[in-house]
């Protein structure tokens, strides 16, 4: 069956400070039966070990931004992490020695994200098994982030499937024990998924899935050197998922002042106050909710 | 008179990562009237620019370690932090140029500490300052740790009176706009208590204060290579300043044992999972709870 998953490759520490990847693929190499089953080969990775051993997010640049074909195929990128996207990609990626069919890249976030699983497409292995997933835990949401660029950077992209799990909220260099467990039982029903996926039996439980699709990204105020100039606000601090309506509170100044948010239209905003994300530019994105209908 | 506070002195930013700290900084520095009072001088520090700057902690090592008068006296220790100490100390500290009768040192933390005032001694000042600063903010806690070596090595001992803030719970590299807001009164209560005190009418609003005494810590359970075997448990996260019973958990097992405290008494654990005492080997620091009767 041409179909059929293979290999899935289990990711931890592609940023070094988000414990709960590191610590539970520590876990499967101790106990690699928790990660078997029939019908394909599960895989384990470590894929920052030095930014993991220092605890930072990355050593000399993130390798989460690492993954365009044209970094990976530039021998003059000389970053610890151009270096380890590249052994990665070499490995489990398209045409690697261990070439793997799905990756879930496990993360953690200081914002308020639950369980979430991102998707890249809206390829029916993906709806079918995001759907199956908020089916078994109400907790797990559903982030549509199509690619933006013409070449994906994320860890995700290197093979045919892919998603990114991002836990939260929990401090970066912090184990949330409720959290570990939440995101292990997750990793558990993927992988069972998958199972009956190869059977041919893959569960279809709802007919509906609400997703949430990334519009685009708000940064922070800030003044003319850079400096951001206000907060999240009170109000929308750890509401990821829920309605911002035009005119609700978005920031707050360090002066205590308001400023809402300006848009015609009710949004759902996500990553509230990710502390990886302020050096980026980003304060939240925003996101539109849908109903997808799934055909059988 | 001697005994008046000539000259307070506001820290931020001896952890890098600590925004709140920070950014009340630069506010005070853009708005100097707000710590204004008539009996004394405020003065403001940025104390760690360079881990600022790059949202760490530390660059070399730890800033509030590094305050024993034998390593300030020490000329070859080249450390950035080691550098800042001694500029610190020669700036605001005991016969420094601008010499400071009282450090207020801004810190966060992951752990749920509300706002606690850390105190390193119970003379009379820094027990009526406490009482007050509870009586106006019930979500101000007192915790108490005795000096334990000859040389203090924390900033807030460079000069006579020095006490350290502890705002939590707030991820590393977030600013949470609600415990801003509330460190920032915080500030105002304390330079407000000062004013008073200096002008001979400290306000003595209560006889009892309730203060957490350090006793001692506890890391978190370990294997032969140092790497930790098991996270704070569910039922302790976020539980600063309560009740722990004999019996009762301190830490679940990544394989899910529970491992409990095997005391022979009630205690009251506080930095409960603060991320930067992993590499401290600190899991929780542990405490008893004291009624103080304050003297007038």
């Amino acid at each position: 069956m041409t179909n059929q998953i293979r290999r899935v490759v289990i990711v931890g520490g592609t940023h070094g400070n988000e414990l709960t990847g590191i610590y539970l693929i520590k876990k499967f190499e101790r106990m690699p039966k928790l990660i078997k089953r029939f019908t394909f080969e599960s895989c384990t990775l470590l894929a920052n070990p030095k930014a993991s051993e220092i605890g930072r997010r990355y050593v000399d640049t993130d390798l989460n931004r690492c993954f365009q074909r044209s970094f990976l195929d530039n021998s003059s990128l000389s970053s610890y992490e151009a270096q380890r996207a590249k052994a990665i990609y070499l490995t489990f990626g398209t045409g690697g020695n261990l070439e793997a069919d799905l990756v879930v890249d496990l993360h953690t976030t200081t914002s308020n994200m639950r369980l979430t699983i991102i998707l890249a497409s809206k390829h029916p292995f993906y709806l079918w098994l995001a759907a199956y997933l908020t089916y078994i835990n109400s907790n797990v949401k559903v982030f549509y982030s199509p690619q933006k660029t013409l070449e994906n950077p994320y860890l995700d992209s290197i093979c045919k499937f892919g998603c990114t799990i991002e836990v939260g909220a929990v401090a970066q260099g912090v184990l949330d024990a409720t959290l570990f467990q939440q995101t292990e039982e997750l990793v558990h029903t993927i992988l069972d998924y998958v199972e009956a996926y190869n059977q041919g039996t893959p569960p279809r439980v709802k007919d509906t899935l609400t997703i949430y699709q990334d519009i685009r990204t708000i940064d922070y105020p800030r003044n003319e050197v850079g400096e951001i100039q206000a907060m999240i606000h009170p109000r929308l601090q750890f509401r990821d998922y829920e309605a911002l309506h035009p005119g609700e509170p978005l920031f707050l100044t360090f002066d205590g002042e308001e400023i809402v948010y300006e848009g015609d239209s009710t949004v759902y905003p996500v990553f509230i106050n990710e502390a990886a994300y302020y050096e980026k530019g980003i304060a939240m994105c925003i996101t539109q909710q849908f109903q997808e209908i799934l055909s059988f």
